[in-house]
């Protein structure tokens, strides 16, 4: 081990070659001081933190200085046997030096000190790599310096104990290994909280604090075997050698032959200097926007702590005050523009530079210390999808970007979020309290206390508000399950205004006025008279989550509203997407949805969701239970004009556009009642014996009900029933055409597997449509198609394609039948599975590119070369998910067909996988 | 239309071309008496039918004389828009005259007539075609001259009536179209018989069968608006016509479409004298084999009917004669050897010629009219599996045949009937009756007496003997149902007879000592003292198919029998077969009877069996309802030392050998008690309460256990369980390595999807199983491999080889998935399908190349792509089916796998495949 006070002075840094990038035996890249030795472009070397340091530093903007190690010395530490290659030392110490010169303290001072961050930092972002190491460079006597630079013992001691602990961890390697060898820290903390007779960790005094570090020191050195280093040079080697080490930790090792990544790349290291925003009154921390996150306002917006550190404000513990006077909510304090509009102002010309310069609306990390702004991170900010929309077409109108990349920058998902009710327009409010506008959207729903019971709300089918004081990571099951969320704490970057902006959740947030009482499932807040207004568990209370409003009561909900924005960017996504849109419908009020959501058509009509109509059931029931064909028939025509009433419905919403209708799929036995007493009820409807029901629901009974006597198994076997349902499509279709509707029906037979199977249907659906159409004297354009939702399908698609007009992937089945997996009982290990990273992502939501995707490309291609015209769609889930419309573009579909709140998601999505395919 | 007696005479036939064939305008062939015009090789011209006469008369063969009209007139009929080519009228009549001047009688003579049949005969078979018209040149004078012929009035009108009838149907087109106009003859004779007051046809007398043609004749008239032809010249054109027009038929359209047959093929006419078996004492009608079709000892066998007609043999209603003194049973009356020697002295002449030419043994039909031997078909005979095997080694030794050959004309599905029980030879035998060893093999069960309790018994497990006086087509599930079948009337060619060797079971035929009183479901036979010994349904019996015995109780039953030649052809097989053959098996008993029966290995051994055992059932149960890993550890613990003792067993008896061993993959909840009193019972066992253990079967229930939480999924979830496995394993071949034992486990992870979880797995496999290595200190050869029996295994197979150093196929797994279909579940419509012809072939029972086997034949070039030196199986049923094991051959595996009876199967169909694929 060396440190950087035995090397010897730093060589003058040569110049930069032609390409920005210096000669090749530099191993350290400077930033800090608006320059820096590398650049944005220079992932590869500098990793992808280092190299954003440096394209921020270069730009001017006011990093905390430091210095990034390149991958290549990782690569070149291993290929010498684990030692450093000639030079480093040199130039590591000209980058102390190098931050010290900036940031005006120097490393290992006692009287104030210079303190580091280490980080790994490789081409991708990578588990099982060392984690941040912060506050390095502290020890017995650089920690009275901390101490009295912030005027704050307690901060300085409890900051030490963390960074002993941190770097025992993952530098030392002291950590939980076994039953029997059990981490010491936790131990010990809990040991000195007992001794003191506290219970939270904020309980401990400085001293308490002083203690606790020198018992680590000592548990270190007896766990370790070796003193714990106080000499802060030895430290940074300590940390450097370990973010190198933790590049071939076995997790690393195991993600990167997963991934196929070469162990040649290695990881950078990056050293960076340490500020704090709690050194004193003129110090603070804090985030902002570039714009605001939830309307897409041009305008700096965010939230600061004075005198804080950077975890204060994330995690919501003190309610943070507002940045600027333009913002709606008064919060907690005076805003920073009151307070510090220096530094307010250097933040907004930074704000600026770093907006122009990433060309996206940013979401900023800062401190001020004693005065001076750092800017520690900056990323596109996370917004609502109404500030979506509107800021990309702003920024079109703006110049700062084309309609293209507008498209391209749209999050589909979070198109959902305009799609989503809203409360009516001047319904009638009783507003009980104000928090802040943390996640778009209007909720209704009974208050609920704890994330278990929002769980078990949704599971009765009950829309629940979570009350929470704040939220943490263990809550989100919950918070998914929640109509809408209400913290008592926390700004709009708390951990619940994140997660329900990701959800698209409504959301209020630091709503103080709260009393939550926990223990009695309640809150108060104070009323206008002075006295308490109590809202229990199970009272009806609405969120908007646009306005940051709490009202009592179910306020009345409207549908979504969009920007204004909205239709421009619309009518660029439909000029440039080549996919068509259609949606799942089942009912003409569905369809009409879809239409006015821009859907061209409907691509998958389920008639079974037909048969379960309270009007219906019971003769469907008495055709499965029919014990010939004649009584089958009987009861086929009692179904048949409601069946036909339906598809007038549809098919008149869908005037001009097709609408795919497949035949009955499910299996018979999902028609039947399976209680006893449900059993009883539909003996005496039909006059039949109980015992006779029973029976036939248990000869129906399946083992493997997804893979059993349904689909076109039962056209094979049941002639009438596909037959009666295409008389009621082609009559519906002929009296809608009589009225001079302009109609498409496209007849879908499901769950095909051989050619012999859909040669028979096609020509028992072709004979009795023209028979209708004959009885009916009209002709109306009617083709017939299939699924393709079973594996063998798709291998033998050109087969199939002989007797299909178009093919429509049911990618859901697919997925079962590729996998072998159960939709309904993965549940009991896919989350395991991805868990361990076994699945990267849930195969039912996106779909699996490589296999079932495999199986579709196969499809398309065989049947393509059999029917080069062949019209081919999807109408599985995965026809509203955006990596899966990429996918549906890619491989040449015409069309996907999605859920009608899913269309405008589909739409977006298709045109962004067009913008990405298109020629640069 | 006209008729030949208005023809000139037919011009003199120019003499055959070089190539055997006439010239061009050639429209008709015959051949009779020891000529012919075309031959075997011209099918395409001639159908199947008429090449094959052809061929038997040229080679002297006394064919009854005919002519074939060419499949070309039948196109050229087509094409010229339904008109006969010129020259076509003449040819015929040539022909008709061709046939007088052989069999000396005349076409339409009232004197003593010569009849004709007359047959479609495209180049394959094919239904919807014209039948048979038999008979044809009857009419009110000629049918006095056949009456007068055979003396026997009552004959020819009943030949007369059934004419008419069939003409009707066939030519006329007389037959039942719709509920209201039903086909007129059967309710004719309904009506007759009700008249009579009689219930069988054959109570009718002459007088009412003439009655009856003259009501047949007038009910043509109405439905048809035209008399029924009497003219004999009228009645061929007719029949003619109707064959070139059911070339045409629905049916037959739709089977070309399905199989690509293209429509100019056409159909030809094959015209042929009818010959008579039942014109007097000099009579007679028969069917015999060159080889006993039992043993396959050379020599001719076969039974006759004096003055009788063919079908009478063919029914079983009569018991038939033997042919000659060298046959075993004697039977109804004096053997053709002794009443016709000199017609017997030809038909060997032409048996032996038949064989010869055809190079294998021969079931001949003849029919002896008035002291003249007719061949009326031949074709290759059916035969036991040990006369298969047996004859042909013999066919080589005499150099009938080569090696190849003799294994290319197995049967291999044949094979299983040596491998069948046969009795322990010397074990006491109570015989009660003696009957024709109609079936090889010996059978023990209890009596039933009606097809449907043999389904019931076989459903209940019990093997039964079926008791009938004779089977029909109607009767084939109870007869599969059956361990033996026993009647008391017909032949060793009787329905029951062929049925019973088709399937492999053993049957005895023609009991007639039995007397069956159906009514009471019971059968006496006398006794030696003159009195009557019953037995009764549920009585056990016992048959031996190979002796005819019928015997009282069960006698002791021993291992399958081989004849001696068995060896030299498996020998044979060995040398030429490229594939391995392993065996599923999961205990010692089953490898060594694999081995024993030639399987190199084992391919499949299931490891759940094991958890089934009574002994550790209850371990299981506790380790899956255990509530946390470490009550599962311990359970399995207790798991641990008898699994491991199982595979010492079975990796001893594969000594040298590798045995593949899948670790567990049904799904846990197949091991808990369903029924509530069995749950109880556990609850007291592991001293829980009942609820507990219902709450848990309750949580595992799954909707689809086929795609649910198994195979690798538990792997993934409990790790614990398959390490307990691989520990057991590791342990087991160590143990056996130290003995000197040549041990090769090979590890399969079952149900893999994704490449991660077979690296997982892998991963912690190999861990294990070095743990275990080290601590027994010493190295066993053993791999890691996995099933691929998901689609998307196939699909990824590339990926997954990475992990795995050997692939087995799951096809019966990848049939279910590929084809979304459930085993368990598809009886409810797969009979339909198969019926309905949508399915060719039960997909289980015959790999489906093209979708199955499409994925197989995906998986192993992605996967070979990946690793070129992956070991590649097959496991699944398929294994053993050999058109199945064909495909395996060509699709390159390394090994197939079946269970251990099927192993010989398994061999056989290997080698063939190699014959076949061999260059020629």
């Amino acid at each position: 081990m060396t440190t950087t006070s035995e090397s010897p002075a730093a060589p003058p840094r040569p110049a930069a070659s032609p390409d920005g990038r210096p000669p090749d035996h530099t191993l350290v890249y400077r930033f800090g001081a608006g320059a820096a030795d590398g650049s944005a472009g220079m992932g590869d070397l500098l990793g992808g933190k280092g190299a954003g340091l440096a394209e921020m530093s270069a730009l001017g903007i006011p990093v905390p200085p430091g210095f990034t190690i390149t991958t290549e010395v990782c690569a070149d530490y291993y290929a010498r046997g684990l030692s450093y290659p000639p030079g480093l030392e040199e130039q590591v110490a000209a980058g102390i030096e190098h931050i010290e010169s900036i940031a005006g303290t120097r490393f290992g001072d006692e009287a104030g000190p210079l303190l580091l961050s280490v980080r790994s930092g490789a081409r991708v972002s990578m588990p099982g790599m060392m984690d941040t190491v912060l506050n390095l460079g502290l020890n017995d006597e650089t920690v009275e310096g901390l101490a009295r630079a912030s005027g704050d013992e307690r901060f300085a001691f409890d900051s030490y104990r963390r960074f002993v602990q941190m770097y025992a961890s993952v530098v030392l390697g002291v950590r939980r290994a076994s039953e029997e060898a059990p981490e010491p820290f936790e131990a010990l903390l809990a040991a000195m909280k007992r001794r003191r007779g506290v219970e939270l960790d904020t309980a401990l005094t400085a001293g308490d604090l002083r203690d606790l570090v020198a018992q680590y020191k000592a548990a270190v050195h007896e766990q370790s075997g070796r003193a714990f280093p106080d000499d802060p040079a030895e430290q940074l080697w300590g940390a450097i050698a370990a973010v190198f080490a933790s590049w071939n930790s076995p997790r690393a090792r195991v993600y990167r032959d997963l991934h196929g990544y070469p162990s040649e790349w290695g990881t950078a290291v990056t050293v960076q200097a340490m500020v704090f925003g709690n050194l004193g009154d003129d110090c603070a921390t804090g985030v902002c926007f570039t714009r605001d996150p939830a309307t897409g306002v041009r305008g700096l917006v965010g939230e600061f702590l004075a005198n804080a550190q950077g975890e204060d404000v994330v995690a919501g513990v003190r309610t943070p005050q507002k940045i600027g006077a333009a913002e709606r909510a008064p919060l907690g304090g005076p805003t920073l523009e009151e307070t510090m509009p220096e530094a307010l102002s250097e933040l907004a010309a930074a704000a600026g530079r770093l907006e122009d310069h990433f060309r996206d609306m940013q979401d900023i990390e800062f401190t001020i210390q004693q005065g001076r702004l750092w800017i520690l991170q900056t990323r596109n900010a996370k917004r609502s999808g109404y500030a979506m929309v509107a800021s990309a077409v702003e920024m079109v109108d703006e110049g700062l970007i084309d309609e293209q990349e507008a498209i391209r920058r749209q999050d589909p998902e979070r198109l959902g979020e305009l799609l989503h009710q809203v409360f009516r327009p001047g319904a009638p409010r009783e507003v009980i309290a104000r928090g802040l506008a943390a996640s778009p959207g209007a909720a209704v729903g009974r208050a609920v206390f704890t994330p278990a019971a929002a769980v078990e709300a949704h599971a009765r089918g009950e829309a629940a508000i979570l009350v929470r004081d704040e939220t943490s990571p263990e809550d989100i099951e919950g918070m998914s399950s929640a109509a809408g969320i209400l913290t008592a704490r926390g700004g709009t970057t708390s951990h619940a205004a994140v997660v329900a902006r990701g959800m698209g959740t409504p959301c209020v947030s630091g709503c103080s006025a709260l009393q939550i009482d926990f223990r009695r499932d309640r809150f108060a807040v104070p009323d206008g008279d002075g006295s308490l207004l109590e809202v229990r568990a199970g009272d009806v209370i609405s969120l908007d989550g646009s306005t940051g409003e709490v009202m009592r009561g179910a306020v009345a909900l409207a549908d979504a509203s969009f920007p204004p924005e909205y239709e421009r960017l619309m009518s660029w996504v439909n000029e440039r997407r080549r996919l068509g849109v259609r949606a799942n419908a089942d009912t003409p009020e569905d369809a009409s949805r879809a239409r006015a959501f821009g859907a061209e058509g409907i691509g998958l009509c389920r008639t079974e969701h037909m048969f379960f109509g309270e009007d219906r059931i019971l003769a469907v029931r008495e055709m499965i239970l029919a014990e010939d064909e004649e009584a089958r028939r009987a009861a086929l025509d009692r179904i048949l004009p409601m069946q036909r009433g339906d598809f007038v419905g549809i098919l008149r919403a869908m005037d001009g556009y097709p609408v795919t209708i497949r035949l009955l799929d499910p299996p018979l036995h999902e028609f039947l009642p399976r209680a006893g007493r449900e059993q009883e009820e539909l003996a005496r409807a039909l006059g039949r014996p109980p015992e006779a029901i029973a029976r036939r629901v248990d000869a129906l009974r399946e083992f493997n009900p997804m893979l059993g006597h349904r689909g076109v198994r039962l056209a094979i076997t049941y002639p009438e029933i596909y037959e009666t349902q295409v008389r009621a499509i082609i009559e519906a279709a002929c009296e809608l055409d009589a009225e001079g509707v302009d109609v498409h029906p496209e007849i879908m037979i499901p769950l095909v597997s051989t050619e012999a199977e859909l040669a028979v249907l096609r020509e028992r659906v072709v004979r009795v449509a023209e028979q209708t159409m004959e009885r009916a004297g009209r002709r109306v354009d009617v083709t017939v198609g299939t699924m393709i939702e079973l594996p063998r399908a798709c291998l033998v698609a050109d087969l199939i394609a002989e007797h299909a007009d178009f093919f429509s992937f049911g990618t859901n089945d697919l997925t079962q039948t590729a996998f072998g997996l159960s939709r309904d009982d993965a549940g009991r290990f896919l989350p395991t599975y991805l868990e361990a990273g076994v699945l990267s992502r849930d195969p039912f939501v996106e779909i699996d590119t490589v296999g079932v995707g495999g199986l579709v490309k196969l499809g398309i291609e065989r049947g393509r070369s059999a029917k080069p015209d062949l019209k081919v769609g999807i109408c599985g889930e995965h026809g509203g998910n955006p990596p899966s419309v990429a996918f549906c573009h890619d491989a040449g579909l015409d069309y996907v067909s999605c859920s009608p709140y899913r269309v405008p998601i589909a739409l977006l999505a298709a045109a962004q996988a067009a913008v990405a395919s298109a020629p640069a």
